[in-house]
């Protein structure tokens, strides 16, 4: 049962479907306390209590110990004592033995999430706006809640089928002839590969909707010509537009009065990449889907799918904000600089990016209501992603486009997928990466994944090949880095053939992903949980940390340090381990119950199936998810004795296509410690 | 066999005290590049290679993988992609099977270390002044390869004994009232304590060697009413000096010129906490002994500690580096800012600080000898080092004293100990502690140790309590709190008696730890080294990053994940392990070789003892380590049938007090899975 609590005057949001009528009163075993403005919700926990949720978050699976916050933020650096990131999902579970509460605050304003940091033995949650729908679903088990959850939230957006493949990506590929080079070298090596990205430099000019005539002049036939390749080419959209009246989107805004207005009217500004920028009012339908419509070039050109950036929104400086910022820096220069001006002044310039004045400073039209950017921040970002989706099926209803955006709030995982963001191409961020994989699943972003290898910083070889070890198991699988970093598609290392095989695994495992997947938009059940989730009884299990359930079938243990040559595995119950190097090369052997510290070469991946189970493997190598839609035939990996496997297929392309399930007959399986895959 | 090379003109850095001739032509193995300027060392390696050393460094024991840099720098943010921190040991240890390489590069200028990063299998050393003394040291292991570099380098600095008791700190403290606060309430709560650290705070306008005359009316009055508490005053002292005549230190240098100068024979200037400061020629003897004498007046008020900070040198803005940023910001203001100025202007400001430029504008006299500072930058730190401990031997020749410092060049180890700078509030960092260590051993510094609980950003109780279980194992055990984070001291949480309870261990161990650290200044052996040098044919030993040897006896392996319950494990033979609670709470159990998930509650701590050793234990509550000198009986730990244990003590006070060794008989031991102490 759901039950909702409201206090203040919450917004609308879209996040739920669900229509549940608010309560009277408080909740009990919450104290509830009104700060006027904001309430603040407090819960005790005793030793025991684990945290979960939350989404997009640094640290640990279990979230106890730390201070959040839901404020969506882009930050390039994501260290452990981050309290916010670029998505606010605020779900949380709090697990008992026997007992747990779900608790979402339906709330796109500003909320701190005490988790335990401050008391070790209280959970304090404050929304600074006050305005709340507080939504509890409370049962035995957590994924019996978190069914619940995803019930009320809605059902998660499914990419199609290719968008499951490979992606190369990176910041620096100005247009047609260098991804066409990335291919090419791609193709020759046979690394399978269904992407490719390209980031803000295909544009004019960074300006949304644009191509760089000089780097792309023929852009449908640039799309037109990679497809022959099944590859899709995937171009960024930025949120912002730039103040320009020659630009068309800017007059097409302008005439419409499509975007943000300041309280006195005037429109707001702010920089980003183009410079300065005017920024749509997603949160108004009819502005909405005037921008959703501007995809519709670019589809008509053939692309069919499409990234969102930038829409937080980041803000490079505001207008206001840097004509403070110089009136600041002048009354600095005539004084004799001392310590404290210097510090004044790189305040004044650090403090620039993404300031809380600026989302202060500009309304949206809530079809009516006008409503200050800071009460609904969290919003925007999820805004823009029904925007594009929107877009994309005006044009075209019946069919799925891929499209991943990195600010989001729980809705907005109905629309689209996100990638995680800016991360670096750091050994704790292939971690976090495993990490975070549960806190996604539970809140609906089923379709997410990180930047492979690290977007920041130069990575280094064992770094991808690791990195890509996990991320043929998460359903986006991309490789993407930043500008000014080193190249690091898998074909510019000296490991590129182990690094390949790598791929092919994911190729082999993508029957079953893509089946899974579904089964997990259908039923709401976590595609990643938490080992406590299945194993609440086991408090070694229940409190580990870098091990993640795939589905109620399998585990991930990903090797995610430098230099080792294996990692410690906790098992907790015998399960059987496929060792894989390539599609076609894998072993398995089963393992008992209990503490491991398991080999794992650089070039290995692991995959660890739980009792009764067998998976579907396809054992021979393809290049692309093309080869994956006819007549294959699959191998069956897991325990002797297993029960049948349910294959669910659509055609992968239309919104309507029926997903069909088909009954795979158990192989033979393995039973001993040398059992190789038969 | 120790042999030399030598390229371009070394400059003397007092870095090693054994006369070794320098050898003609190159070293076999290594192929080196002449580049005018700088110098490039190449080394192949096989997979099986692992690299260890070079001190004071981020990411894993193993340095694989990674490109470091040999650069003296005031970082605040230790994440895994950074090159280098505050202190250079250009000592690595490279370790084949059956084979180890110790390559010391005696050049304290700009050294890139590309150990494998760019090409898996390729260790490339470029020196970019070119002004190199290399030293090879061969051998079949590594630990005789450590033990003769350790001769080459010269005998650790030993501290007083009560250094090694329980340090409390905070910058924030602002003299006698508030430290006399924090005194008392450790003693009301019996929390053991030898020394409390004053940050700046405590100066006269952040200036070295004065007191705030409101918050230390009575500098000698409050160590002695301190000392009477068995707590020592631990003053710290930056490295410039004010530019103000009206300050005594600053008429002094400039009447002894004593600074130094820019090439055209001005004085270089630049800001740090006073504001524009002066920097001392520590790199020249009569500046250096100017310098050192300075803290006589303090220890005449019975100062016997201190910790020298910013002395890489850390400038926060030269004023020269000032007015260019002036002339940019200038000439970007006249212009419409678009994106590349306001790019500029940010580099303009965030560019100030550490700049490269101003390491270039001021030269030493290197006792005769014009060089310019960036050539010799890295010794810098080290010179400051030596001023301060010559300075207090000129003072009292065989007194031993306190003193830690920021930064360092292998040599300064004689002088002083370190501690590992600005950490983070960040579980990665206690795991960076424990990894830090062997290397820090390797490079001679004994005495060193961590931030424990974390310097920057709000720590939480458990991050403190896990930190003090690592911290009692490591010599200098220092609590240290950046100004404006979450007050941290032992008293502060809930937790408080677990964690008083864990620093009684600390005292329980300290004659064990203190005699270790003796025998490993006399032989050389690491205090902390890789499991790799004790269990070479061991595979999964050799490449465990995450648990360490504290000497030959013993093994630690804290618990360094948040909400753990315990952590994995890895013996490589059978062991013995002691679970502590406190100085009178622990038991014993043997466990066998391999993988364990071993529990470990929050209020515990984790030593394991090698087969045959047993170590000495002081079973009852001391307050400080005062009374641990006299009639002490020892608890003995660890293995049945173990060999007796050689305690080695002295008066702990004097430089020339001998050394007494004394044989413990073995007490009865444990010998099987549930043996309680005994």
């Amino acid at each position: 049962m759901i039950r909702r609590y409201d206090y203040g005057t919450p917004l609308l949001t879209d996040a739920v479907v669900l229509s549940v009528e608010p309560e009277k009163g408080n909740p009990g075993g919450i104290t509830v306390e009104d700060l006027k403005p904001g309430i603040r919700f407090t819960l005790p926990m005793t030793e025991e209590t684990q945290l979960f949720g939350l989404g997009q978050a640094v640290r640990g699976i279990d979230k106890r110990g730390h201070i959040y916050r839901s404020w969506n933020t882009d930050d390039v650096l994501h260290t452990e004592n981050k309290a916010a990131l670029y998505g606010s999902h605020n779900f949380l579970l709090i697990v008992n033995p026997g007992d747990t509460l779900g608790l979402f605050l339906d709330d796109p304003g500003d909320i701190r999430w005490d988790l335990g940091a401050t008391e070790e033995n209280q959970i304090v949650i404050t929304s600074l706006g006050g305005d709340v729908s507080l939504y509890l679903i409370q049962d035995r088990d957590p994924l019996t809640v978190c069914r619940a959850f995803r019930g009320l939230i809605g059902k998660s957006y499914i990419p199609p089928f290719w968008a499951f493949g490979y992606i190369q990506s990176r910041w620096g590929y100005a247009g047609e002839e260098d991804i066409t080079k990335v291919v090419t070298e791609h193709r020759q090596k046979h690394i399978p590969m269904d992407g490719i990205c390209l980031d803000i430099d295909y544009m004019d000019r960074f300006r949304d909707f644009t191509w760089n005539p000089k780097t792309v002049p023929d852009p449908a036939g640039m799309v037109k010509r990679l497809r022959e390749k099944n590859v899709h080419v995937i171009p960024i959209i930025d949120a912002g537009i730039p103040v320009d009246e020659n630009d068309p989107a800017c007059a097409d805004g302008l005439k419409n009065d499509t975007f943000v207005h300041r309280e006195d009217g005037s429109l707001f500004q702010a920089a980003v990449w183009p410079g300065l920028c005017y920024f749509t009012d997603y949160l108004n339908t009819r502005c909405r889907n005037w921008f959703g419509d501007l995809y519709r070039p670019m589809l008509e050109a053939g692309v069919d799918g499409f990234w969102n950036d930038m829409n937080e929104p980041s803000l490079f400086y505001s207008r206001d904000g840097l004509e403070a910022a110089w009136k600041e820096i002048d009354s600095l220069k005539d004084r004799n600089l001392g310590q404290s001006e210097f510090w004044a002044l790189k305040r004044a310039v650090d403090s620039l990016a993404n300031n809380p004045e600026d989302y202060r400073a500009f309304w949206h039209d809530m079809d009516g209501q006008k409503v200050r950017h800071d009460r609904v921040h969290n919003l925007y970002g999820a805004g823009m992603t029904k925007a594009a989706m929107d877009g994309m099926h005006r044009f075209d209803p019946d069919r799925r486009f891929l499209l991943f955006t990195r600010s989001s709030y729980i809705g907005s995982h109905r629309y689209g997928g996100i990638w995680t963001g800016d991360n670096c191409a750091w050994w704790s961020h292939l971690k976090l990466n495993l990490q975070m994989l549960p806190g996604l699943s539970m809140c609906g972003y089923l379709f997410s994944g990180a930047d492979l290898g690290g977007f920041n910083n130069d990575t280094t070889g064992d770094l991808v090949l690791r990195w890509l070890e996990l991320g043929i198991f998460v359903p986006l699988m991309r490789n993407h880095a930043a500008l000014g970093t080193r190249e690091k598609d898998i074909c510019r290392f000296s490991r590129w053939k182990d690094m390949r095989n790598i791929v092919t695994l994911r190729y082999a495992l993508l029957p079953f992903l893509y089946s899974e997947f579904l089964k997990a938009v259908d039923s709401g059940t976590p595609l990643f949980m938490p080992l406590a989730f299945l194993y609440p009884g086991d408090t070694v299990a229940c409190h580990t940390q870098d091990q993640v359930m795939l589905t109620e079938q399998c585990m991930i243990a990903p090797v995610y340090e430098q230099n080792a040559v294996g990692r410690h595995v906790y098992l907790p119950e015998d399960m059987l381990m496929l060792r894989m190097r390539s599609c076609t090369d894998m072993d398995a052997c089963v393992m008992e119950k209990g503490a491991h510290f398991v080999p794992c070469a650089l070039n290995e991946a692991l995959l660890f199936i739980r009792k009764g189970y067998q998976i579907p493997l396809v054992m021979h190598d393809v290049e692309s998810t093309v080869d994956l839609r006819a007549g294959l035939s699959f191998t069956m990996a897991g325990w002797k004795d297993a029960q049948p496997y349910e294959l669910w297929e659509d055609d992968g392309e239309h919104v309507s296509a029926p997903v069909i399930s088909r009954t795979l007959a158990p192989g033979r399986g393995a039973d001993n410690r040398s059992g190789l895959l038969r």
